[in-house]
C-alpha cells in the first residue's frame, strides 16, 4: 500500500503577494504537504523531444499556451526560509527540459520533483539525478498521454501523477475518463504514491478516492473555502475510506 | 524637463514569499514608484524579430539565459489588491512577444507597460495598444543596443529605459559606458522620463544622475539596506542636484 492518504493545496489560486502566509494557512488547516506549480515553457513540449512516447499528439491550444505566473526556485527559496524545514514541497515542473531546474531545486529547498514525462528525452537519467540531489521523484502525465507509457519508470519512482486537466488552462472541468489510468496504475503499483491534479474537490474525490489516488491535489477547492480545514479532512477522509476498503477486499 | 526624480526600487531580491510586505516597506520607505521585473522567454530575443534594429548582435549567453522568476499578471493583481491604487508599476517586461501581455497587464493594474526595443516587431503597434490600454509606455534597450534605434519613438513615449546590465544576468556590475546613451537621450529629449536599471546606487548613482536619469531603479542597494529610506533619500537627492545644475546651466 501506499503511505496514506494526504492532501496537497496547490496555491495557485492563492493571494500570490502573500504566498508564505497563504502556504502556512493551508499548513495550519492541516495540509500534509504543499503543491507548487511551475510553468515555463510549455509550448515546448514538443514530439521531437518525445522519441520514446510514439504517436504523442501536440494539442495546439496548449502548445501556444504560456500561463503567465512561475514558482521558481527563488521563490522556493523564500517560502523554505519563512516555513522552516519540515513542510514538504511537491514541485510540480510543468517546463521544458526539466533537468535544468534540478540542482537549484535541490539547494532552494524542494523535496519532490515532479516531471513531465512529455518534456524529457532521458527520464531514467532524470530520475537518477533528483535522485542524487536528494530530492524524491514524481513522474506526471498529461491528460493525452497513455499510462502505459509511465509504467517503465514506475518502480523507480516514488509518486505517478496523473494530471485531470490539461495543464495550463485554468477552470477546467475534473476529467472523469483519467481514472482507468489511476486504477491502472493502483492495480500494477499497489505500493506507488498516485497524486490527482486539476479540479479535485469535494464533488470529484470520491472518483479519484475510489480509482486508487492517495496524493490529492486541491487548489481553489481549499484555498477559495472559508472552512479550508473542513475542506481538507473532508478530502483526506473519503481517500482513506477508500484505502481502507481496498485493503479489506484483497 | 522631465517630471522630477524618482526612486523604484526593484523587488527581485527581496522577501519572494512576501511581496505584499516588501512593497509595503519600500512605499513606506519613501519609494516613489515599484519597478517589477517580468522575465520570460530572453532567449526568442532573436534576430527575425529585430529587422528595424540592422545588424543587431546576439549574445549566446544571453540567449540561453532564462531567468527563474517572473512578476506575472496575476502577482500584479494580487499586488495592487494589497496596496490599493496609488502605488505606480512600472512593468519591465523582458518578454518576448510583450504585445501578448499589454491587455492582461492593463486589467491587473499595471501604470506603465515598458518593453524591449529588441523584442518586437513593431514598436509602434505596440505603443498605440499600450496607450489604448491606459497605460504608459516605456521603451527599454539592452546595452547591445544603440540608442539611435531609440530615437525614433522617443516622442510617442513616456520613458526610455537604459539598461546599465545585461538584463537575466544577476549581481552585475554597472555599466558606465552605457551613461552616453542617457546623455544623449537627455540632450536630444528634454521632456522625457530616463530610466536606469542595473548596479544602481550610492556608488554609481552620481554618474546616472549626471548623464541626466531621473528615473532611479535600484535592487539590492535599497532592499539589503538596514535603512532603505535614507538609501532612497540619497539617491534622490543626488538625482535632483543634477537635474538642478543642469536646468541652470541652460
Amino acid at each position: 500500500m501506499a503511505s496514506g492518504c494526504r492532501i496537497g493545496p496547490s496555491i495557485l489560486n492563492s493571494d500570490l503577494a502573500n504566498l508564505g502566509a497563504e502556504c502556512l494557512r493551508m499548513l495550519d488547516s492541516g495540509a500534509d504537504y504543499l503543491h507548487l506549480d511551475q510553468f515555463r515553457d510549455m509550448i515546448h513540449f514538443h514530439p521531437v523531444a518525445l522519441p520514446h512516447i510514439k504517436g504523442f499528439f501536440i494539442d495546439q491550444r496548449v502548445r501556444h499556451f504560456v500561463p503567465n505566473i512561475t514558482f521558481g526556485h527563488p521563490v522556493v527559496e523564500s517560502l523554505r526560509k519563512q516555513l522552516g524545514q519540515d513542510p514538504f514541497f511537491d514541485m510540480h515542473m510543468m517546463v521544458s527540459r526539466p533537468e535544468q531546474w534540478v540542482k537549484p531545486m535541490a539547494v532552494a529547498g524542494a523535496n519532490q520533483y515532479t516531471f513531465h514525462l512529455e518534456a524529457t528525452e532521458n527520464p531514467g537519467a532524470l530520475i537518477k539525478d533528483i535522485r542524487e540531489n536528494g530530492m524524491k521523484v514524481g513522474l506526471a502525465i498529461k491528460p493525452g498521454t497513455t499510462v502505459e507509457y509511465l509504467a517503465p519508470w514506475a518502480n523507480q519512482i516514488d509518486m505517478a501523477l496523473v494530471m485531470t486537466v490539461e495543464p495550463g488552462f485554468g477552470g477546467q472541468k475534473f476529467m472523469e475518463d483519467m481514472m482507468p489510468k489511476v486504477h491502472w496504475l493502483r492495480t500494477q503499483f499497489p505500493s506507488l504514491d498516485i497524486e490527482v491534479d486539476g479540479g479535485v474537490g469535494p464533488d470529484t474525490i470520491h472518483k479519484c478516492a475510489e480509482a486508487g489516488a492517495n496524493m490529492i491535489v486541491s487548489g481553489s477547492a481549499i484555498m477559495r473555502s472559508e472552512d479550508p480545514r473542513s475542506v481538507i479532512n473532508l478530502l483526506r477522509n473519503v481517500c482513506s475510506e477508500a484505502a481502507q476498503k481496498r485493503s479489506l477486499d484483497r
